[in-house]
């Protein structure tokens, strides 16, 4: 049992199939009917609740109002706006018939709903007292997927969309790059996902967009992750849907609009940022039990042991912790140990008559906050375990924990766990981001990591780069220092001003 | 302008017109470009939300847990139980043709997600160890929609939909139970809406269920809206998706599910409860701003005024309440007034230079806490206003408030005019509510209000009732008194064993 519990491929042997496998396993998913599409079971929806909760507290606090805008559009919509419809074509799904009836037009089931809000706002707009009009929309929308991957491409998610219209471009500029820190302060403080913010290059933006804004993860396989874009728009939607306003001299003009949008593929960034060969490993952030207390005690002691886990939870959720006291009876201690590591749950607890009689519980942190990048533990009193394979592996010790200081300590080893996994996914990347010279070196890099490299602004040259080595440009990142000198490709002359972020990617 | 603000057709001349205009006068709603869809403006949305979020608590306090699965369902899965296909057939929106291809097999958008779920519960219970499985989706779902009208009947609507499975028919029938009484309690204490609970005839049962619930709320018209229903299903998906478990003799058994919804068909609800000829009438826990501040001063007093206005709405929003200053500078005090009257905010504050000085703010209701329920104000000092009509009409009295102890006291005040509310709708309710022992008294109650009667079981007999005064029966009240008798129509001895509740309904 416990082996069928555990039997995750091994990270560090196949990390493809430790991601796939894990996402079932870890009961996060699973898959839908039709292909490519996916169920989020209860423990993968929770994370997605706690993201959206986080990030619509900083929406909303910046004067932005959630709304909500049909899920059907009519085909001609898209068709308005000539790169948006060419970009998004391959991807439709198209309603035909309805109550009983083929449909005179077609009806698109949304990509994402630039055509449609932009219809609304073209409505809803008239005098520059109207703006900005600061919108956002939590939603699913669908794009037909040919190599579906739960949470990192699939044929319908879950995101929010932002929407907004201003006056001119400064102040959409301005909004496109608010949205970008919503989702680079999201990463970095909630997810413990360490990102780099940068601008896109021509072949990589929006459909429809004049420029496009990406925040950047490593995954620990080296490859990036785009985990949240914020587009300025220009006037092309504005054009295409009417959005005008008269300014205050009464001359009518059209609007700047942006759009941004992270989604549930977040949730696979989190999983292959911080998970490793045992399972999942989660930020206190976005666990949906960032502790669980493991009652061990048969016979007479069940009784008393069981009422001081409860009560222990019951203080521990006081302070906000959300816990969960595991006493099936039918499992024994070492399976649930192994149940919860796959699962990433931050802290264990257990509590037994000899530590109730002590007045303490004991301590198991998912990884030892002492531990290094490279996956090895720093703490001399780790012991071992056995893993699947029959390995001995690391792992963290124990600790006894004061029973009356339990809540204010884990409060602390939280936010300590919290940090340390961002620190350690900020110092993997940087060990694995290289200043790339030279073609081999740039080959080098990216086959393990991201290569920072200068770049021309040629598509063909672009194009080689892939072919030769599947990495794409991932992002003009914004903190660049200002360099020059000869593309890393082509050899003539880098036309960003700066070094382009390359990696393999999702 | 003001009047262009204002122009709805006032309530008692065309209930009708007066909800179709109050619905986009109110910006709560706008009209999506597929016919019967619907976009939900921010200050629509955000009494969806509030509602969302009471509901939400109340799922998960009692043990379900969120999860979310996809739109598009194989048109097959519907048709595994006979009467639900049926019933949905002609509903249903159809993707046929996806990622640039014809598809093999159509796909249903959902309108509704029993089908897809069971296949999911098949595949994740196997033991008794597994049940209750507590599962709710928040979503949009789609049932197309021939005479459409905003938030009540909708080609597209969100929703909550709740999926559990039970060991036996006592436990799921519990289950029923409870998430009717989480609609009832969500009604009265957050809409302020009293309901009647009970269970429907056959021929309003939902398509697949054993027993259908309801819960029924009286409009201001005295029409009857199903505002939450709540499914006992039996065996019947579970028979047609193989949702089965071993119990702890090992043997293997069908689980009995259940299936509940209640949807953004609510805020329909509260607007007609509460709306008058002035506009909606919002109670204070759906409010998106319960207090609405509006700063009176020109010139030097400007700053002063304002400074005074924000610092007031800071003390009330750490009260938590949900506080707007309207600091508009180009609309006048009288704009303001009806703009958020007409919106339904429950109290308004003004505040110019002569109450700043003398430490106070003038407090006005949306509608008197001593108004009755005939729609009199029954305050002595009422002032008159204008209708656009030109009338008069009771206006309610204007109130000087001490500004050091305003928090307190409009939190007092706000709790106050919800309890107003709710009185208010059940005291109208129940002067419209009558037991009707003649036909001719029956057709009389069902022309204004609601009946109770006494009924049989013949789906013939009902639909000679609905013919001949197109009142249907709403349901059979769970608390009724024991009653037999003669049914109301056709004279053959009634059945159900108490009185049956009919209303004309939305």
């Amino acid at each position: 049992m416990a082996r069928d519990e555990r039997g995750v491929t091994p990270q560090s042997e196949d990390f493809s199939a430790w991601y796939n496998e894990l996402v079932f396993k870890a009961e996060l998913v699973d898959r839908g009917p039709v292909r490519g599409t996916m169920v989020i079971r209860p423990y993968g929806y929770r994370i997605w609740e706690l993201l959206q909760s986080d990030l619509d507290r900083r929406i909303k606090e910046t004067g932005h109002a959630n709304a909500y805008f049909p899920l059907l559009i009519p085909e001609s919509y898209l068709r308005r706006e000539a790169e948006h419809i060419e970009g998004f074509a391959p991807e439709l799904a198209v309603v035909t018939h309805a109550g009983g009836k083929d449909l005179e037009e077609p009806l698109v089931v949304r990509p994402t709903s630039e055509t449609i809000i932009g219809e609304m706002m073209a409505k809803w707009i008239s005098s520059h007292r109207d703006l900005p009009l600061l919108l956002n929309q939590w939603a699913n929308v669908v794009r037909w997927e040919m190599r579906p991957r739960m949470f990192l491409r699939t044929t319908e998610f879950l995101w929010q969309e932002g929407h907004t219209a201003h006056a001119d471009a400064d102040d959409a500029m301005r909004e496109t790059m608010l949205a970008l820190g919503f989702y680079g302060d999201l990463a970095a403080q909630v997810a413990a996902m360490p990102v780099i913010a940068g601008e896109k290059t021509a072949g990589e933006r929006f459909a429809g967009a004049e420029r496009t804004f990406t925040i950047e993860a490593m995954m620990r396989d080296g490859r990036a992750l785009q985990a949240g874009t914020s587009h300025y728009l220009g006037t092309n939607f504005a054009r295409a849907f009417g959005i005008q306003y008269t300014d205050p001299d009464d001359v009518s003009r059209f609007c700047h609009t942006s759009s941004w949008g992270m989604s549930s593929r977040m949730i696979g960034g989190v999983i292959m940022t911080h998970g490793d060969d045992q399972g999942l490993v989660l930020p206190p952030g976005l666990a949906p039990y960032q502790i669980v207390i493991v009652p061990i005690g048969r016979g007479e002691q069940e009784g008393e042991v069981g009422a001081a886990a409860q009560d222990l939870a019951a203080r521990l959720s006081r302070k906000g912790i959300r816990v969960h006291v595991d006493n099936r009876p039918h499992l024994s201690p070492g399976f649930k140990f192994n149940h919860w590591e796959l699962r990433g749950v931050p802290i264990r607890l257990e509590i037994g008559p000899r530590d109730l009689a002590a007045g303490t519980v004991l301590m198991s942190r998912r990884l030892s906050t002492g531990q290094s990048s490279t996956g090895q533990s720093s703490t001399a009193q780790s012991s071992t375990g056995q893993q699947p394979g029959g390995q001995p592996r690391p792992r963290a010790a124990k600790e006894a924990v004061s029973l009356d200081a339990a809540p204010a300590r884990l409060s602390f080893e939280l936010a300590a766990f919290q940090a340390m996994l961002l620190e350690r996914a900020t110092q993997f990347r940087d060990e694995r981001t290289v200043r790339a010279d030279t073609w081999a070196d740039f080959t080098a890099a990216v086959a393990v990591g991201w290569a920072l490299a200068l770049a021309c602004e040629d598509p063909a040259c672009e194009g080689e780069i892939k072919a030769e080595t599947t990495a794409t440009p991932r992002c003009i990142p914004l903190d660049g220092e200002p360099d020059s000198g000869p593309c890393i490709r082509c050899g003539q002359p880098a036309t960003y001003g700066k070094r382009v972020l390359f990696a393999r990617s999702y």
